[in-house]
């Protein structure tokens, strides 16, 4: 359900009025990045005429929807209104009501909705229900963004596994560190303020053993204005991890081979995911309500998650310096060139002295 | 004498009148790219009122310089009019007689002079003789745009040797090939014009011999309207170069060790060069008079000027896919992070699929 990008460098189509008012409702719904699962961010906008007459997001699972919170606020001035959702309005009970009753009450008299929900309980009858009550109903503004945006949610309902978004920054001439030394210093200050605000964003963040044990990275969101940390997960099939290491903290994930020991690890908060293949691990970080993992490295962590076909999304700082030697990002065994994984809706821009270059992988579904 | 481009991605400022007919005279100024050394590329606009009543640029060494074109064109139209100059006028007999006396006798009121010729037998000696005659002198116009179109030719002056451009395409992973394999299809359809006009530029294009014999490139210039082919130079200390291959041509040069046999190569027109180090070779390729070398790889050659400190211009177009193994376009011995060779001016385009990275190296001295 994603649309293509425009190509990079071309300049953004003038937005339609709906367009306007679905990108109010989806920075509403990024508040909630990182704090929904296994519910989705989403936004609402209430307009009035010309005038905003509610607003609202998911902050997280167990609270009210979007819709609520926007209905609440419009109150009265609902009546007649319009209503943009980043996402289909739910028609079932959950652990809550059906936004499509609290909609249809509110005397709301369109609705504009981003995306179909892929959820089989909604799936299209969210809106089936506004329209038998009358209730005019588009579908499609600015989906793209929307699909994107809930790529997480959307992985974890139709995959069962968590959106897999790999990261790393390297040098021009395509290095991540020196030799036996860490990576910290590849890409500048705005290239880590942008990790994390990816930190902040995805439930959670991953590295190797290789990584914690060499760079002892604390994996915290930083800097970011009412930010929390992300999950920290640790993959290591050996156990080989420094217990000591600053990533962890109650609540943070050990992933390691089915018979590998990790009863220190356990005794200390953390919780052993015991996984036979980094899809078997996906699929119980899915069942943690994980619904999103930054992958930051190193690069056996990487490429073992690449062979596998389970990365999704791809964030390469470069940074405008030559190293000559060192470690490359990826150190799969080799392969030919047209074998390699085209990515599609490639975005690219400038941070500071660094370039970053975004993209999906060409051969993942449209979610 | 380079000044600071803007930062990537911010726009450009506006231009002033005398910047946008220097920008005129630039462009003139290209079309001898490739053609004039040991002379540099030199074009000249004369503007009466807001009109263009003359244009010139120097085709190539032994022709009229840019300023005779142009007040031939211009004719009596000269008198009282603007000259915009990309170099600073020649004020000694050389080849052809002193361009300063040609703009006196034309009557010009002005000269506006983008950059002063680092000759020493000119050297701010041209805008002195002007002043002395009356004529009004602005030097410095479009300065960073000069100076790095005559980079070619201010390097041979300076330095005795060519300017090198190192040019790679890589995956988003840093991958030049797969091991083994050619690297003819890491980028796009516009990466190659793009590497076909630069050939078209710049006096030389280089490979080693490993590249040579693996991808037997014919390293001519293709697709180009007016195009002509550079001088075909290929590295090859211990002469394994196939002697069948499509770069040989008369006039192509081997670079190859100091007692090396290479005689089957001269009886065949290749120029040989024997030269102890990378250093070497370039002064006596200066020698030859080629004031540019496009280094085109593979990452044997292009570690060994690195390291050498050799390279002044980078260019790497950089193909939104995922290799996984493969080689890195630079296999220097490992350094420390903060060792790394920052680049200046660092410029970033997308390049249908792909994104050009192009910049400076930090530390060598502004021509």
């Amino acid at each position: 359900m994603y649309t293509e990008n425009a190509p990079p460098g071309r300049v953004a189509a003038a937005l339609s009025i709906d367009e306007r008012w679905m990108t109010l409702a989806l920075d509403l719904a990024a508040r909630g990045l990182g704090r929904t699962a296994p519910n989705p961010p989403v936004g609402c906008v209430i307009v009035r005429g010309h005038e905003v007459v509610g607003r609202g997001f998911h902050p997280r699972a167990g609270e009210p929807h979007a819709e609520v919170f926007a209905l609440r606020e419009a109150g009265a001035h609902a009546r007649g209104a319009t209503a943009y959702v980043t996402l289909e309005p739910c028609s079932h009970h959950g652990r809550t009501p059906p936004c499509t009753d609290a909609l249809i009450a509110s005397g709301v008299r369109r609705v504009v909705v981003s995306a179909l929900d892929p959820n089989p309980r909604v799936a299209g009858r969210g809106v089936q229900v506004l329209r038998d009550a009358g209730i005019d109903v588009s579908v499609g503004i600015s989906e793209a963004g929307a699909t994107r945006q809930q790529a997480g949610f959307r992985s974890l309902i139709v995959r069962g596994r968590p959106w897999v978004v790999a990261k790393y920054a390297m040098t021009l001439d395509g290095k991540v560190a020196a030799v036996g030394e860490g990576n910290g210093s590849v890409s500048g200050a705005a290239a880590r303020e942008r990790t994390m605000v990816w930190r902040n964003e995805l439930d959670a963040v991953a590295v190797g053993s290789g990584t914690l044990n060499m760079d002892d990275p604390a994996l915290t969101t930083r800097g970011v204005p009412g930010g929390r940390d992300a999950c920290a997960v640790v993959f290591d099939r050996q156990t080989r991890s420094n217990p000591q290491a600053r990533a962890w903290r109650r609540g943070s994930v050990l992933v390691t081979a089915p018979d590998a020991a990790a009863s220190a690890f356990e005794a200390a908060g953390v919780t052993v995911v015991r996984a036979a293949t980094p899809l078997d691990a996906l699929m119980q970080l899915g069942g943690l309500d994980i619904s999103s993992v930054l992958l930051e490295g190193g690069p056996t962590l990487l490429s073992a998650f690449l062979d596998a076909g389970l990365v999704d999304d791809v964030r390469v700082f470069i940074a405008p310096k030559l190293l000559g030697g060192g470690l490359s990002p990826l150190t799969s065994p080799a392969r030919r060139m047209h074998d390699a994984q085209a990515l599609r809706d490639v975005s690219v821009e400038t941070l500071g002295a660094d370039v970053l270059v975004t993209g999906l992988l060409s051969d993942i579904p449209r979610l």
